[in-house]
């Protein structure tokens, strides 16, 4: 059995270059509160906005519906900071923790996964 | 401002209905390990690997390159039990706390995010 891969450290550009955006253009992100480790929400973004996420540390999405870029709590004040972005095993997924100010959810809920099945 | 909303809880058949699956019929799902917090992987699932999933408790995606049904583990035994499924505010994620059985990524890596930006 091949060994297990231990961490890999990637620059800036490495990151960005290994992201498989899908046909559209785009990579889903999906953002963990740094802090306690809860699932916040998931929203996509492209190239750019991922190259302002990881530069500025504001993390910044591509609005699928608005379609344009979305600083997160641009409006609302409730931003994201990055603290560590991680890229998954075949680069189509990214995974964002983050330091969430304020409520992560549009309805005020801390998180968008507010709805548990029973 | 609204109240914020509170935990809501849904039948197994009203968490099927409220899942926005996308045009190709597709749902991105996230796997986060029900005891230590650490997010998984994210696959994808169509109304028949949900329901699967939702009825069974062995974790069961769509496989986009093969085009069909994949049991978690099927091959490697690498299994996923669903602990609790979570569905976002405007029902296009889902996110599923899992009890994974031994590795989650296929490279042997507890976890597909293994790659980290510096």
């Amino acid at each position: 059995m091949a060994p297990k891969p231990t961490l890999e450290r990637l620059s800036t550009e490495a990151f960005i270059a290994g992201v498989k955006f899908d046909a559209g253009g785009l990579v889903p992100a999906v953002a963990q509160d740094a802090d306690d480790g809860r699932v916040l929400m998931l929203a996509w973004m492209n190239d750019e906005s991922l190259r302002r996420t990881l530069t500025s540390r504001e993390v910044t999405y591509w609005s699928r519906s608005r379609t344009n870029l979305w600083r997160k709590g641009e409006s609302s004040g409730h931003t994201q900071h990055l603290v560590e972005a991680w890229l998954d095993c075949d680069g189509d997924t990214i995974l964002l923790k983050v330091k969430q100010n304020g409520p992560a959810c549009h309805t005020g809920a801390p998180t968008c996964f507010f709805r548990r099945m029973e």
